[in-house]
């Protein structure tokens, strides 16, 4: 045959081929074929939506690419227009209703009932379903196959004529809305007024009389609008199943698409599952069910859902009826519990994840209809991948790439108390994760006054702009009314680590009136909300909120992931807490530790800006040596902290100026010892006030930093390492075991690197060996963090150790990106307007940084072996990121304290993806 | 003969072999091989002073390294006096006296006289003689093997007693001082006492007998001195090669080599010349003269040289005698001239180059005693290889090699008109080039004060710091009286522009007095001086300079380098002058037109500042429309001016905030408003500050500009694009031929080139060309002076048809200095301790930026064959640059006006380096 076969029966389908049968047929085929009830039928794979599309492939997909420009509302309709009058005019591509007709056929043998037949009519659904999952976006006809001839077949074979014209009239509004495109609410006109002059309050009530009555009505309405109505099964058959082909192209399923970043064109297509029916409004022995394989919400393993007796699948959502818990069927009916039970235990098996699972139950017997891998919160998605590893589903490799980076993230955020029942009052995107409360303001100078005042806000804004960043850091969390994932809002609350909701839409914020309303509710300038980072809720007034801990499960992940991961992972930390933090959560040493922080207490910066103002050599050293003694103490702790681990200390980075007053700062204490007539200050300060001008630098981010303070004030570094050494050499005394590397910043060529081991590392090792008697062991290494310094590498690699790639300033040099001024800027801007994927200070851009990395690695292992290579940039926490970094083969990545469990976890993946490839 | 030969006579020796034989042994054997009369001789070998020192090479060498780490004074004299007794202690290497007594035999043959004869005594000088020149740094002893007994027969044989004791006094004088190191002053005041007791005003006014009571008198100081006086020739001969070969490394020599950046340790060594001696003091018929084979300051072809008869050379330094002109020398010994005439233009025929040739007259017999490469003026140096090329003694490929850049650079600056007569008063070191008159200043904050008054002055300093740079800009020239090439002020000079002298050690600074002293000259504060910073040299008064020109035989040159070279040569020109003198340069064309200075003129600055405060996209295209009208002039004159040539335009590049006042200057301005009680302004002008403040940046240099000014105000990019191609149009109606390139500055990545070409250039041009009627021919390209923008080069150059590197960018990204802050701040150091060779901002650092050159050539041509690459950094017009600019490929270099003429003669040098190679 060379004809394409377009259709499978469900027993003889491929269910691995989901990209050809769709979700839904995939799932109804493995059911079937591992022995689950399910009703008979087939499916109409995607190939035979995309020939039907086909013919007008050109045309189509150029309207949807101008749909995805978002154009404005007017352009919109003209387009859906022109898009749904070419679709209508399609028709079903050549053979294909034959091919229909032979399963059909072969449906009326399994169940011994015939299409069309006034006395046992067969009845089918017909029910879209593409490879990705778009819950709702699609469409279904249910009982087709009736007309004024099978309906009474229908009531004969199951003795209930109410049940049957119920069935009919369900058949009619679906069709006529779904099919022939008559709009739903003509449909509910009619039945609102058939309840009211029944005096039925709900659909159930309406008596027979009524239901006839209705279909009579429906079907003149259907008359009215489209001039005929289709009583042949067969006609109907295909009508419907063109519709459903066309419903891959409505504009709701493409801006879906769009949303999701799932191609919006007609490469992907949608099958189309046409089943016999089974009725879970036959009575009290029916109905219909959703189960979860287990509780989504805690990870617990026990069948977990609802089931609504004597319904049909649309009546479970109209929620007219509150339906059983699982747990009361069970109650009510053991056996069927049971087979349930057992199946749906033998799906979670078969596919590996927990099951959310759809079942009809028609007079006292069970029939599958859907199963599809649950959606879980974060914490179910822990617990249950240990649980299932330890159950032996799966293994613990699967158990691991299971659990994705972002849900660890999420595990280490506030999130809402579920416990308290709070309602949201709307939803928006979940843009920056974390649940905070606090009181709505409307600007951010109110943002800034009100936090001065110690009040905790939020920051409410239709949209921001860059002006308005003094506001997100004076906020608690900010929700914003328009914008998505990578509105300006989304990208600096994201970047500066608050928590964000936006585009909610459903707020009406008024800035004059200082308030916005959702619906009824109104929220004024200082009423209490909350939002919640993580699922993109908001809610009244203050709900509790969860601080985050680590479950044991996740712990016990952890672990295996440590089996399987290659990099090292280290912290960053600079203060003591951050240390033991870091530790405790399973860092491998310090990575990073910048000691600038050690010089805010008042007394130590005092010191500090007497070296920097020091007139020579000399006394410039006997300042650096007094300041020394200071932070040895320092030092000491953290490195007894991290005992027999590793503790890489940065030498001082920042331009010295960062350290002295600023010249605001300073002009305004002259003015202020001028008006005192105090002159010997103000000349003390007039010569302050100039050496801080003289050493202001126009761009401080590439200006005297780093080494280049090592290079031109020797005497800072030998004190530093002075500190350094003698804090690890009264360790080594005390019996602990301190492991010392000295890191030094912003080298672009060897020569720095050599020269601040002769003039300050060298002399100052013998210096305090002497002192202590002992050999002091430490290495020293260099960030590869100008890019000079990663094209040189193999330069640098003689005279380093180790190597740390410090990304941030690396991305900043090789776009020319300012991160202070991008992120404030233009790049927000840049990520709208898709000229940027994702934020390249968050996520490492490896067509550009990530080469020099590259390179950097190849060029140091080319002359030193043995060195030892990490990163400890932002993007050692990143998932993406350290994906790379496994792949050019670092040794370790340094994270923030916060973020060592999720780099454990993301190099555990790096390493399963690259076995498995 | 397993034993190295060290010794080789002039017939025999390989005058090639410089390294061998040294330049003066080297020299000897070419003029005694091509037939010149050289008194015979023979040259011990470099190897042999390389063995001799060989047994203490390890102990020289230390010390050695620890000199060049120029030491304090006490440190330094106890290393020289160690040296002193390492080199005392030496002994020569076996068997080389031996060597030597068998090439003294054949000299003695070859003058039928014998040495340490008492009838015939053969009498030699003893002269050092390294590879590399070091004018005055080494030894010479003459007249050699006279005693007692030897000096009676000179008598005899010259007929000449007197003239026999004043050579033997002569030796003993210099044999003391040179081979017995005794100090010069003992001698010295034993002659004065003699000159006095015969009432001699001068030396030669001594009379015999007074010269026989020296003799005994020098003899007895020798002997008081070092116990005995070496009567023996051979211990003579023996003691003074030892001496000759010991003076390698005396402390002159040593720091001669370690200023001259001349290895200087033992690795290169200099060889010593035994020559029998001739005499020019033997009557008026002998003399001794130096002679030129062109005039070196003008290039003239004609001897130029002086003579003076009846002296030894030691005698034409001292000075005491006029000498005769070689034109006089033409006059009175017309046959002796034509002789000294045709073998001084023999030597310049074989060594291809100006000959500077010393002479010695006997008796009427010319003997030559050594030639080398003359010195020259730039002037002299391009006339005569020009000329030399036309007389068919070069060809024109060596022409062009003879003359190199740094000799065009000193044409173009302005300089020191030598007819003037004008004598400098101190010298110091030629820093940056430029002559320039200004009265002296002391400090940097006098200069900037007395520069507003409209004076123009040279800022004198003992040396200078970062906090004196807007000294700097203030002051004509810059001239320190301490400090190196590499000094603050030298670098910092030549930086930006302004002519130095730096090391001026004659100059006594007095900042209290506000004066300086040299010797007896005293210059006030406000007195006028003028510095040569081509030369070194210093004046008293307002010396007239002479304004470069083009000489002849520079376009001439010029023109032949045109012939060789592969690379283009363009300019970087902003306005109409520029762009004239650049063409009458021979630019082919603009390769960086910046527009930023078209927005200077107040009225358009008012515009573009509307631009930029602009509320929407409507209201700033309005005024970018307007602000096009205004500038479109421009364009059109300097693709008029170019016409048929291409114009290389960029798009606006630096931040918008550069546009607008700064915020200092508001607040003040704000403040006056408030003082007036205007409260209209006092709100428009809050307004206008806070916008300023928003755009302020932290680091400018990589923040919102360039592209991303492009990217964000889309509208600015269209109002310029619009300019350039409407003043592109209306040329081309009026039968023009303007060939324009629209350059997009500061690229990162192809997204950015693409979107501008989409929202700014694609509209624009439909719009401009639909209202011309005509097709517009035009390129698009990109600057290449991102790090990510040279690494995704092949991305970039899929939308772009050429690439510019912007090296100065480029630079400040790979070793994240920037520019500004690190040339004020620690760049000098970096020089001074050597961690860095040259400025980077200056000459292409090779090992970083010059590999992204080289990648993004690589990149940009594997993706688009016939993308055009140049580079229009400053590195342009830097002839090291080039070479390497050549070396990857490029097709042309974009250098300022004034730098095209060096630029075009740099890439002929590459082009026939390469050939050569």
């Amino acid at each position: 045959m060379s004809r394409k076969k377009y259709i499978y029966d469900f027993e003889e389908a491929d269910w691995r081929n989901k990209r050809l049968l769709g979700g839904k047929g995939s799932s109804l085929a493995l059911m079937t074929q591992i022995g689950l009830p399910v009703p008979p039928g087939f499916t109409i794979t995607t190939d035979a939506c995309r020939d039907f599309l086909k013919c007008k492939e050109e045309e189509i997909n150029s309207i949807v690419a101008k749909l995805e420009r978002l154009p404005k509302p007017e352009e919109r309709d003209r387009l859906i227009k022109e898009l749904w009058e070419i679709l209508s005019g399609l028709e079903l591509p050549e053979g294909l209703m034959d091919e229909v007709k032979v399963h059909v056929k072969r449906l009326e043998e399994k169940r011994g009932l015939k299409f069309g037949d006034k006395d046992k009519p067969l009845l089918v659904s017909v029910r879209s379903g593409a490879a990705v999952s778009m819950p709702g976006m699609m469409d279904t006809v249910l009982n087709l196959g009736l007309n004024d001839e099978t309906v009474i077949g229908l009531a004969n074979m199951t003795g209930d004529y109410r049940f049957a014209y119920d069935a009919y009239r369900r058949f009619l509004q679906l069709f006529g809305k779904i099919v022939l495109g008559i709009d739903d609410k003509l449909f509910d006109e009619k039945l609102e007024s058939i309840k009211e002059k029944y005096g039925a309050s709900t659909d159930v009530d309406i008596p027979f009389d009524g239901l006839k009555e209705l279909v009579d009505e429906y079907k003149e309405l259907i008359i009215d609008k489209i001039g005929f109505f289709p009583s042949d099964p067969w006609t109907q058959l295909e009508m419907a199943i063109k519709a459903v082909f066309r419903s891959w192209m409505n504009p709701r399923a493409i801006y879906y698409r769009i949303a999701n970043k799932i191609t919006p064109d007609i490469a992907d297509c949608t099958a189309v599952n046409v089943q016999s029916m089974v009725f879970g409004n036959m009575g009290e022995d029916s109905g219909t069910g959703v189960v979860f394989s287990r509780d989504v919400a805690n990870g617990e393993n026990k069948l977990y859902g609802e089931f609504l007796p004597n319904a049909q699948g649309e009546d479970v959502v109209a929620g007219i009826r509150t339906p059983l818990s699982i747990d009361e069927l069970k109650n009510r009916h053991p056996k069927l519990y049971e087979e349930l039970y057992d199946k749906v235990k033998l799906l979670e098996r078969h596919n590996k994840e927990v099951q959310d699972v759809e079942f009809t139950v028609e007079r006292g017997k069970l029939y599958f209809l859907q199963t599809r891998n649950a959606k879980m919160t974060a914490l179910a998605r822990v617990k249950t991948a240990v649980d299932m590893a330890k159950e032996g589903i799966l293994s613990r490799e699967e158990a691991v790439l299971k659990v994705k980076p972002e849900h660890v993230l999420q595990l280490l955020y506030p999130r809402i108390d579920e416990s308290s029942g709070a309602k949201p009052i709307a939803k928006g995107l979940n843009a920056s994760p974390g649940a905070v409360s606090g009181q709505a303001v409307f600007d951010p100078d109110t943002a800034v006054m009100w936090a001065r005042d110690g009040k905790e806000v939020i920051l409410v804004r239709v949209e921001t702009k860059p002006d308005d960043v003094h506001g997100f850091y004076a906020a608690k969390g900010i929700l914003t009314s328009r914008g998505g994932m990578t509105s300006h809002a989304a990208v600096v609350a994201r970047g500066i680590g608050k928590p964000a909701v936006v585009g909610a839409e459903a707020l009406r914020i008024d800035y004059g009136e200082r308030l916005f309303r959702v619906g009824d509710v109104v929220v004024r300038e200082g009423d209490w909300i909350t939002i919640d980072g993580n699922t993109g809720n908001v809610y009244l007034g203050k709900v509790p909120t969860i601080e985050p801990e680590l479950i044991p499960e996740l712990r016990e992940l952890l672990a295996w992931a440590d089996e399987f991961r290659r990099l090292g992972v280290k912290a960053n930390a600079d203060v003591p807490e951050d240390a033991r933090i870091a530790r405790e959560y399973g860092a491998e040493g310090i990575g990073l530790l910048r000691i600038e922080r050690m010089f805010r207490k008042p007394e130590r910066l005092e010191v500090l800006r007497r070296v920097i103002l020091s007139e020579n050599s000399d006394e410039r050293l006997e300042a650096m040596y007094e300041l020394s003694e200071m932070i040895k103490s320092d030092f000491k702790e953290m490195l007894e902290i991290m005992d027999g681990l590793p503790v890489t200390i940065r030498l001082i980075d920042p331009p010295l100026h960062e350290f002295l007053p600023k010249p605001e700062e300073l002009l305004s204490e002259i003015y202020e010892a001028e008006k005192n007539g105090d002159d010997g200050r103000v000349m003390e300060l007039r010569r302050l006030y100039k050496r801080v001008v003289a050493l202001t630098e126009a761009n401080p981010m590439m200006g005297h930093r780093g080494v280049r303070v090592g290079v031109t004030y020797p005497e800072i570094y030998k004190g530093l390492v002075k500190a350094m050494l003698e804090a690890t050499a009264e360790l080594i005394l005390e019996g602990k075991n301190p492991i010392l590397q000295i890191m030094v910043p912003q080298v672009a060529m060897v020569e720095e690197l050599r020269f601040v081991k002769k003039t300050a590392i060298e002399p100052v090792r013998k210096e305090v060996e002497e002192k202590y008697g002992i050999k002091i062991p430490f290495m020293v290494g260099t960030m590869i963090e100008t890019v000079r310094g990663a094209l040189t590498a193999d330069e640098i690699a003689r005279e380093a150790e180790f190597f740390s790639f410090g990304t941030n300033d690396l991305t900043q040099a090789t776009f020319s990106f300012s991160r202070d001024d991008a992120e404030n800027k233009f790049l927000p801007q840049y990520l709208e307007l898709g000229l940027l994927n994702s934020n390249p200070f968050e996520t490492l851009d490896v067509k550009g940084v990530g080469e020099l990395v590259k390179i950097g690695v190849e060029r140091g292992r080319s002359t030193n072996p043995n060195l030892e290579i990490g990163i400890c940039g932002e993007h050692g926490g990143d998932p993406a990121s350290i994906e790379y970094f496994h792949k050019v083969g670092l040794d370790y990545v340094s994270a923030s304290p916060f973020r060592i469990l999720i780099a454990r976890l993301a190099a555990a993946h790096a390493a399963l993806k690259e076995k498995s490839n």
